[in-house]
């Protein structure tokens, strides 16, 4: 059986031929994404999934509720990855968990044979952004982690996807094998990578993923490459008052690498990223500090570009360190590639979203998004209708404000594609107390459903149509052709568990 | 009953005078000292005082041992608080203990009337410096607290010169209260200061107290004056990667303000001291930190000088605040005032010292004491022969090397003499893990007994002699002529329990 | 008479309606361009200016090459300005020198009556650049001025231009006035923003320029906003080894604000740029330094974001000072607008320079490129045939990088247009000494001929069609609505004639 | 002929002996210097040079106002050279010219034979202090070098000194060898070491010298060891607005190396000292700087604790370098050894200098030093009986604030004394607008007499007392033994002419 998506894919890309036959230069997707949602608006299999994600979403969503309030540390996200853990089990999938070394880690599967495809999740929160779903700063516990990026409805969805279209399948007697990643530690400690080295990806067709933001769009490629690393310098310690030329100070290298850092930003391409803290600052005011630690993230939308960028970082802690008479350890921490675009997905994830579409606020969400951005900073105009449209589909622009994410592995080994979803006020940005706040609410469980929708459509048409697996992964061998996937993170480093207090 | 110590004493004072009118300018003191110490060496008090300091050195040696080991930190010494208040109960003192909202703060008091001396002690440690009695970098376990300034020994070996004094008294039925403070926190948390304020001191005659050192010598005052404070600052977080342009980063003004305290040192006088550490230093390397924190303290020997190298402290943290668009909380922690000399008990304080003397180094020592100087800084050239001598009587150098102490707030008040005694092997300095280390060895334990004789027999001069005690007090008024005591603590602050956590 | 360009134009905006009215959003410009290409081809109007431009030439090479020589810096363009002059005084155009307050500021006028058309001219050279027309690094003079913006070839093809069209017009009774505007210190001294507020404007209806580079390409807006000041701090001498806590270091203060700065930039949008110099440092290291000067540029292709930098900046400067105990004074040097698009100008300055076209490199040519690519930085992928072709006409995007000029502020007054020549070998970008190199070659006055024909074929369409004019004013007005043009420069200030040594 | 002095002497060193003999610890020089004062008082070889002091003292008052008003830089003093070896010559010296490859330095040679005694002379004025005899800041011409170190008194008076001395030598057939040593640059041009290397006082017995001052007083050694070197920075030149990511800033460099500084301040000896300008701080803000210079000064007591230090300083600069990606050349400039204490002429010049004794102000001065005392920092508490007392004679105290001087070296190869004579408003500090005010006045001139005469008649004992001769380099071999001379300035380099420009 073929499904409607696979048919409307057949004739975009028929019509794709026709367009470039002519030899204009337009911006593909605008125009596809709109014919495309004409055409599949009718489409049955997506009816008969959609109905399904919302008679499971009272589930998901009081799972997506539930995670909020544990907001658990990467690789400690122990209650969080049992919960959906046992949701998955209870709707049918095998769970293997503690994968790749990863206590948090997971896979739930379903069905078998070709093609595998799989849906991402992740359930981590940040430190420090503890936040109650109030439009004014009001932390649930004062310094606790908190879910800034939105992961416990990024988890919650994606297994909202995952056991709506199992339930499809089953009914359709749909082949092949669906399987839902539970991927630890996105926030700096890179579960996937691990899940990559330890073969988890080698015989997954195509990887779906999605996220939380203040719009609708797909997400065709982007993403930062990054590298972290903690830059801990030993001194020699001594009485601060009583002989303080007795001492070198780790806190003065730590304190001058930070500095060299910000001089070295002028003369690195704009589009990079480089951003530290002191992790460790010095033990007490009166004793000259024999250790200090810097802890940094370096981003570029070219790994080659952040290779260079990364050895003049070393350089600078060198430098540091031999100003100052200090040794310097340099950890490698984490590292994450940008994500490697995949046109054919991005046209289907397209169609699909659009015909997902998205949502009306209703008077109380306006009232709470309205009250929210007035903490956000002036300057910011934020577009109160960008919950409701789908953006068209874009080439990923590298001047453009960008993050990063261990997906970003996974899709130089897999074809990949992605999409976010509006869970947040507009204006929101991720990492910051207003995202934790919103995704406690039902602004957040709204752009959730629209994701997980459009998740197990889009994985529907994958398992209805073997060309667009095909097609994908013709078009992920051209977009990696003459590279490598790489990981900075050294051969045989174990997940570091701990990294949240290294 | 007069005792010998009162009775040198008085010949000292006509000696002086007529030296004096001689119209000589000499190092009073150097001379005087050498004369008490011969005539005083017979003084049979002295004698039975000092055998009853060795009588009971066993318990205080070892309990000495026993805080070295519980290594707690500034108000949180409880065990041991507790162990030295049971000791001083079972010789026979009364305890108050949980004074001035100290919890680990007591008193222990003997006999009644006039007279009040006080004998003083420390028991806190220093984080970081857990350091088995090794002459090689061993901590007991990493990272915990040690008696790098040698508390361990100050505590036990002044609650050993109360009892041994305690006991003589009451053979010899000598009038007067004596008097044992247990005085938490002195490394950074000032608790003798909460103490004063609580009226603790107002009726003490004199006081004396120890510290542990490299070398015998008594201090006529001397020790810096100290301010600290914590500079929170507050800005906004974003996104690091995505929108750090929307970011006000805190820590950008900790880093600042650091800068900005090394560009001053040039320009404030040499003998100054102001060091600090990050004591928040960001949260995650992603999020531009809103909140971060700088802990600082700033020494000189005059107050008044401190208090215009204070106001520029200020304005250089509100200068990081203006470059950063943040803002900044100043939370002044704790400050201490230099030492107030006193003439008249340094005089007997230098015989006293001079009469007990040093100590020899057995075989055993002198290997620890050359393993261990390997590990100083090459160009320290220490003196193998210090413990075994005593320094002549010297002015305070305001360009020598000083530490603080909140003994100074108590000088201020009450008139006061210390000394120092041998209980760090020569080159070592405290603050370290080598000083930790000596601090639990026989190293440090006899240094602690010439203390506890020390200070037991010149308590028992002070019981002996009202014309000394008179002596003390109008070489106070005299020192003090002119001067307000004040403390840079906010009235009506309590002590900060917490302040190795803030 | 009709000009074959404005016949062009006309069927362009025709043709325009049309494509647009289907509702497709194309990148407008790269169609018409290209018709317009095609059908202007054989304009004789344009041919035989053309020609009068070659026949002009020789003159025009050889002053390009006399000024490159001279190497004036800004203001003090003394013999390049007189040199410019007396050619255009011998071509026949009436010359006013001396305007606007600026010695080497002058209008050399030719015909009357409306349009007023104007072309600018520009002659400064850089300091520090000083080059040899040879492919490795030769100063002339070791640390003399260069002319590293190649506003030798500038102001000699504009003025090629202006003559070449003179005698079209003269030829051919071509109604109108034509303006060459020689507008001193371009490069950080705003001579034509003095122009503008002495009214030398208010007349003009539209302005045309060029610029040297390494592509021929129209720029339709673009350019960074710039503001610049000297921050001078004072503080108080002192004898730096004697009394240096008397001190109070102007120096410390530049330290600090320069620190400061580079904190800054991660917090600014990355299209940003600030850049500065230490213009005075301290007289003698013996003293503390009394006064020093941090010379400063900002930029950003928005003024109203700059100006919110602007305000970060100041604050950062009295930062500085609060930290250290100096005063600052600000001293706006220079500050100039973005550069307003023309659409309706750009779409005939493209068919122009389409029609015009590149040019080849001889052997000799490609030689002297290759030679000098070789100090290129690694990574730097030239073009070499970028000079034989005309770049497709592109929106300005603001995250491309960008430099700053006074154009802009004409531009907020008078609709305009300008384009970039090939003069500069692919990869050398403007202010080095390649750009110096390549200034005083074969290569530079090839494109140099390119421009001077780009100018003269451009005007005289403007010339022959007053439809032209209009649509260029609607334009204007249409992209400057709402806004009003202003200055940071401050008002009634002079035209710092000594800038670069202030 | 012996004369009083060497009487005073002899009488002086038997005394010493009986004193030292009782075996007190006594500062020796007090006691001696109040015997010498009121032995010598009637001395009537001292009375007869002293009224040839003032005899001749017109001539060189006009002269050191003259080279007062000439505020010539180091090694560019040709008229204050000329001007002094004009009246030398006058007076009936030998003058050899364009020594040691200085072309202002120069010998004044009078007499033969044993011994050769040598009075120092400098004329160099620092940069920037150019000033009026005023009380308030009034520069005679702003930014123009000033004598804010009293060098035209010095070299005035101790010509002054030469000549009066000749006259009584002369008259009183006295044997031996009377040199003026013309030395310039002695703010940081180390001429005197330039001298020594050319062997210039390899014959010389003993050398006196004297410096402008704000007391009376003996100095016996002291002076702090001092190197100095510039440190450029290459980088790579880009524009700073279009490509700032191609640049290397050597500026970067720079600012990177002075906090580099500044975090290294903390961790040297509180009485060393480091200070630095930016000497090349960019060329132009909008390009990123291809070579910045910092020249630093560093000092300390010891030459030996300056090494270890200066050690570091380079690494500094070579971390900065590392930073940056910059290069680092490191041209030593100059250095300076303290001064070597000599007991046996420290004696005698204090002797001498009380027996001359101080001045008293007119109300007319006491007017001016008032008005000038208004410009101090508040704190400074100047007492105004300074210039009427002489201070008794005290050991070098390293950490007191002191300076450095190239007689350092001379005194590392010779017998050598100096002294301070109050020149300056008490409260004024050397390489100040203040210091040049005063030493155009009638107090500068006066505290030159006190100079003058105490060096002539200090010059005529030793002519008169071989024991004397033979006492001061006994002292100098005891007080150099186990040590040798070195200077860090580069062996061959020739002296630095331009230093002031480089």
């Amino acid at each position: 059986m073929q499904s409607a998506g696979a048919w409307v894919y057949t004739r975009l890309s028929r019509k794709m031929k026709i367009l470039t036959g002519i030899g204009l230069k337009l911006r593909t997707g605008c125009l596809f994404a709109a014919l495309a949602a004409s055409l599949s608006a009718q489409s049955s299999p997506h009816k008969e999934i959609v109905k399904l994600v919302e008679q499971n979403s009272p589930t998901y969503i009081q799972a997506s509720k539930t995670i909020w309030e544990y907001a658990e540390l990467g690789y400690h996200e122990e209650k969080s990855s049992t919960l959906l853990q046992r949701h998955l089990k209870e709707a049918g999938f095998g769970v293997e968990a503690g994968v790749a070394d990863e206590p948090t880690g997971f896979i739930a599967t379903y069905g078998k044979g070709r093609p595998v495809v799989a849906i991402l999740g992740e359930f981590d929160a940040l430190p420090g952004l503890s936040q109650a779903a109030a439009p004014d700063r009001s932390p649930v516990k004062a310094g606790a982690p908190g879910h800034g990026c939105g992961h416990n409805l990024l988890g919650a969805g994606a297994a909202l996807a995952a056991v709506a279209l199992k339930q499809y399948m089953e009914a359709n007697h749909v082949a092949g094998t669906l399987r839902y990643y539970g991927t630890p530690a996105e926030e700096g400690g890179d579960g996937k990578v691990y899940m990559i080295r330890a073969g988890l990806f080698r015989d997954v067709d195509v990887v779906l993923h999605w996220h939380p933001a203040s719009s609708n769009a797909v997400m065709n490629g982007g993403a930062l490459a990054l590298t972290s690393a903690k830059f801990l310098f030993h001194g020699v310690a001594a009485h601060a008052a009583f002989a303080p030329e007795r001492g070198r100070s780790a806190l003065d290298a730590v304190m001058l690498m930070g500095t060299g850092i910000e001089f070295m930003r002028e003369h690195i391409p704009s589009n990079a990223r480089v951003h530290y803290i002191v992790s460790n600052g010095g033990a007490a005011p009166n004793v000259v500090p024999d250790t200090a630690e810097l802890f940094l993230y370096a981003r570029s939308p070219s790994l080659a570009t952040l290779d260079g960028i990364w050895a003049r970082i070393e350089k600078i802690g060198q430098g540091a360190a031999l100003m100052t008479e200090t040794t310097l350890d340099i950890k490698i921490l984490g590292s994450s590639n940008n994500i490697v675009a995949n046109d054919a997905l991005a046209t289907i994830a397209q169609a699909n979203l659009e015909e997902i579409g998205g949502y009306r606020y209703t008077a109380e969400e306006k009232h709470f998004a309205q009250a929210l951005q007035k903490s956000l900073p002036a300057g910011s105009v934020p577009d109160s209708e960008l919950a409701a449209s789908v953006e068209p589909l874009r080439k990923f622009d590298p001047n453009q404000p960008s993050a990063s994410t261990d997906v970003g592995d996974v899709s130089w080994n897999v074809p990949t594609i992605g999409f976010v979803a509006a869970t947040f006020v507009p204006g929101v940005v991720a990492h910051t107390w207003q995202a934790a706040a919103c995704a406690g609410t039902s602004i957040g469980q709204k752009g959730m459903l629209v994701a997980a929708k459009t998740l197990a459509v889009t994985a529907a048409d994958l398992f209805a149509s073997p060309q667009l697996v095909r097609d994908a992964k013709q078009d992920f061998l051209r977009q990696t052709a003459g590279t490598t996937y790489k990981s900075e993170i050294p051969a045989g480093q174990k997940p570091p568990i701990d990294y949240g207090k290294m």
